[in-house]
C-alpha cells in the first residue's frame, strides 16, 4: 500500500531528483537535508508505505505523523532540483522494489530523466579524508562526474549499491532514466552521522550545481563526531578488557 | 483479506470512534471494555483478518469463533459512540496498514471524522498514580483535553505510538479525520493487565464523556494486580539468586 | 496464487466436506485417508498453492508433481461425501486464509453446507484408549455427536483449533456453512503417525455415517506405534543419561 | 512484482527450454552457461522480480543492474533452444511460484512445450565419476533420456527438486508441457561450482542435441576445484583439531 499526499504542483523545467534517505553513516540523509536546508527547498509531496514501520513519531508539539518520505523541490536556472528524503527506507525487499517503482513513476510524470542517488560506502577505520565513489546508470556519465572529483574503481570495492540508492538507479534505467550514485566513504559502524562523509558529497555537488556551499557547520559536525567515535572506542576497549579477563573472575555470571 | 461481518446499520450523530485493543499492560482493552460493559453498548459489525493468527477459539459452550475484531455502539445526548476491541491487533506490519485502512474507511462512511485512541505507556516500576499521557493529530486539541487532565510531554518520553493506536490517528489523518491517543502509564512487562491504569484512563472519559462512572470494581482488579506483582517478583528474585550461585553448584546442569 | 485442476465434474446430493490434512499425530489425514481407501473414494480435484512448499516430489516411477490438496468423493444414500486431504497444509499465516477461503468457495459451488473437520489434540504420555473430543460451529449440533461418543470441554482443555481444521470451520460459519471438529486425543510429540487416536475418530464416522468399517489393520499399526515409541523413549532416556553425565567427562567436547 | 526487458522478438521452431540457475555445486547455471558460451547463443529477454535482492550489482565499467534472469536462443535445424539462466533464483517462496507462472506463461507464447532443467544433487564425498539423475513429468520420456546416460532412480535418493529446476516441471505439467529434471551428482557443500558434474550433465546435452561440445576447459576446471576442495578440507581439519582441544587450553576464549 502506497499513499501520496500532494501539498503542490509544481511545473519543473529539466528536473534532476536528488535522493539521500537513512543509511550507512546516514551520509545519504544528512547530504540531501543540507542541501533542502540551505537551497532553501520546499516540501511539495510525501509519500506513505505499509512497508514503513508501523508506527507515528510524536514530535516536539505533541502532533503525531506517519513514517513518510519527502519531496523538496527548488528552481534552478539550468535546471530545477527535486529533492527525496525521509525517515525510513522500506523493511522488506518486495517494498523496496514497490515503493521506488512508485516514486519513479511519480517523478516521470514530474518530468525527471536523471537520477542522482547518495549513500555511505562503510570502510574499516574513521576515514580522515573520505573519498567520494561513483556508479552509474550509463558508462558515458562517468567522465562528467571524473571532473568533480568522483573516483571510478569498477566494481573493485564495491560490488552492489543495497537498498534505494541503488533500485532507483536500476529500476529507473528500465524506465529510460540515467543517473549516478554518489557513495561517500564512511565509519562502517551503525549509529554514527558522518558529517565528514557528508561534506566530501557536498564539494561534488557544488562543482555539479556550479554554486559555493558554506560548509562551517559541517566542519563543527565532524568535529563532534571524532570525540564521540574517540568516546566510543575508549568504552569498547574498556568492555573488551573485561571480557577477556581469567575465567574464575568471571565466575559467578557463568 | 478483510472479511465484515455487519449486524446491525445503525444512523449515527456525530460518533466518535474510541478504540481498545491488546497491547501492553492490557490498558487500551480493559478501558474500551470496562466502557461497552458500564454503557450497555452494542455489537453492530465484526471485522476478520488474514493478518490474525490462522485458529479459531473453542469458547465455554465448544462453538469456535475466528480472531475478530469487533464494533459497538451507544447513542448519545450530544454524540453517539463507536467502540472497536477485539482479540488480536494484525500479526504483520503490513497487515496493521490494510486493517487500519479498512477499518477508517468503515467509519468514515459511518460518519465518523474523531477518534479517540487508548493504549498503555509502559515505564520502570508499578505507577501508583499512573498519569495518562496524551498525543494528538492537530495541535489545537491540546488545550481542551489538558483541560481533562491529559499531559502532554511533547514527545519527551513517548517518541512514538505502536499498532493500531497509532496507526488509526495517523492514517485518519490523511484522510482529514482528527483524534487524540489516551495513553495510561502502566508497568512495563507483558502478562498484567493493570487495572489502575486503565482507570485512569476512564477518569478523562468521565470528564470528556460528561458522565459518572462506577469504577469500584476497577479498584478490587487493581488490588488483585499488586498481590500478582508482588508474587511475580518474589519468584524473580528466587529465580535471580539460583541463577547467581557459584558455578560448581551448577556443574551437572552445565 | 490458487491454481485448480479438475478431473470430473460430479453432480452432488447434500454433501458434506469431510477434512483430514497433516498436523499432530496425522489423526486427520490419516483418518481421511483411511475412509477414501475403505470406502473407494474417486480424486476428482486438485488445488495448488504458492503458500505450499516451492518443490516437486519425485514419485516411485520418478515422475515429479507439485505439493497439492486433493478432493475425492463417495456417493451415499443419504448423502454424498467429499474428501479433502493432501501432502501439505499452508506454509504461511495468510495462505492459510486464502487457500481455506478458495477451498470453501469451491466446495459451496458443489452444494456443501455441513462440514467435518478432523485433527489430533496433543496430550501429556501416550493415550491407551484415546477419547474423541469435538467443537462445533454451532450450538445445535452438540447433541448429535455427543450420542456418536464425541466429549464436548466447552473449552476446558483445548482452548484453539490451529490450520486448517479451524479455519474451514471459522470462515465457512461466516459463508453460512456448520460443521465440527473432530479431535483425537493423541501423543503430543511430532513424527508418529497415532493409528490409535485415528481409530477412536473412524468409529465416530462409523456411526454417523450408518457403515461398518473394518480397522484391523488400525490395530497393526497402533501396535507398531507402540514398540516404536516404546524404542524412542530408551533412546531418550540414554540420551539423558549421557547429557547429565558429571561435566569432566565432557571436556573434549566443551 | 515482475519486470521484462524484451531485446529482441524471434520466431522459434519447436523451441526446447533449458534452464541452469544458481543452486547447489552451481550444476545448472556452470551447464547453461557454458551451453550458451559454445553455441554462441544470443540474449533475447530479460526478467526482474521484486522477489531478487534490492541491490544492484556494480560491473567492471562501474555500470549498475538490476539482479536478473536472462533469456539466450539459438536456432537449431530440428528445434530451437531458449536457455534460461541468471544472477539468483527467488528469494521467498511465494515469489517462486510467482516467477516460474510468468516465466511459463513468456515461453508458451514463444511455443515451448518441452522443458529441460539442470541442477545438482548433493551426495557425501567428491563424486569422482558423477552421474547423472533424472526425473520427468511424464513416464514415457524416460526411456528417451536412459539411452542418453541419463538414470532413473525412482525417487529412491533424491525424493524432491527444491526451486526454479522442479517449479518449471511442476507448474508446466500444469499448462500441458513436459519435461525432465537433469541432476548431476556434486558434493553436498556450498561455495564449490562442480565442473565435474556440470561436465556429465554435458554429455547427456551432447547425445541430446546430436552435437561434440569441446569440453577440454571443463576439466580444467575440474582439477581446480579438487586442489580448492584439498585445501579447504586440511583447514577444516585444523579447524576440527583446535576445537577439540581438552578445556583449560581455552579458558581465556570462554
Amino acid at each position: 500500500m502506497i499513499l501520496w499526499k500532494i501539498h503542490d504542483r509544481p511545473i519543473f523545467y529539466k528536473p534532476v531528483l536528488i535522493e539521500g534517505l537513512p543509511g550507512i553513516g546516514n551520509v545519504g540523509k544528512m547530504t540531501v537535508e543540507y542541501l533542502i536546508d540551505k537551497l532553501n527547498a520546499k516540501k511539495f509531496a510525501e509519500v506513505y508505505s505499509d512497508n514503513f514501520p508501523y508506527h507515528v513519531f510524536i514530535d516536539k508539539k505533541s502532533v503525531v505523523h506517519l513514517p513518510r518520505n519527502e519531496f523538496y523541490f527548488v528552481k534552478g536556472k539550468k535546471r530545477d532540483l527535486i529533492f527525496l528524503t525521509g525517515d525510513f527506507q522500506s523493511m522488506t525487499p518486495q517494498g523496496h522494489y514497490e515503493i521506488t517503482e512508485k516514486i519513479l513513476e511519480f517523478v516521470k510524470n514530474q518530468g525527471v530523466k536523471s537520477i542522482i542517488t547518495v549513500g555511505g560506502f562503510g570502510v574499516e577505520g574513521i576515514p580522515k579524508d573520505p573519498k567520494v565513489l561513483g556508479a552509474v546508470t550509463h558508462e558515458k556519465l562517468i567522465e562528467e562526474f571524473k571532473e568533480k572529483g568522483v573516483i571510478f574503481e569498477n566494481g573493485e570495492r564495491v560490488g552492489m549499491i543495497v537498498g534505494a540508492s541503488g533500485l532507483l538507479l536500476g529500476l529507473g534505467k528500465l524506465k529510460g532514466m540515467r543517473g549516478i550514485c554518489l557513495m561517500g566513504e564512511t565509519f562502517s559502524r551503525p549509529m554514527f552521522t558522518d558529517a565528514r562523509s557528508s561534506k566530501a558529497v557536498l564539494e561534488v555537488f557544488s562543482k555539479y550545481l556550479g554554486i559555493t556551499l558554506d560548509m562551517s557547520d559541517m566542519n563543527t559536525k565532524a568535529k563532534e563526531l571524532d570525540k564521540a567515535i574517540t568516546k566510543a572506542k575508549e568504552l569498547e576497549e574498556q568492555m573488551m578488557k573485561k571480557l577477556t579477563k581469567p575465567r574464575d573472575e568471571l565466575s559467578y555470571i557463568g
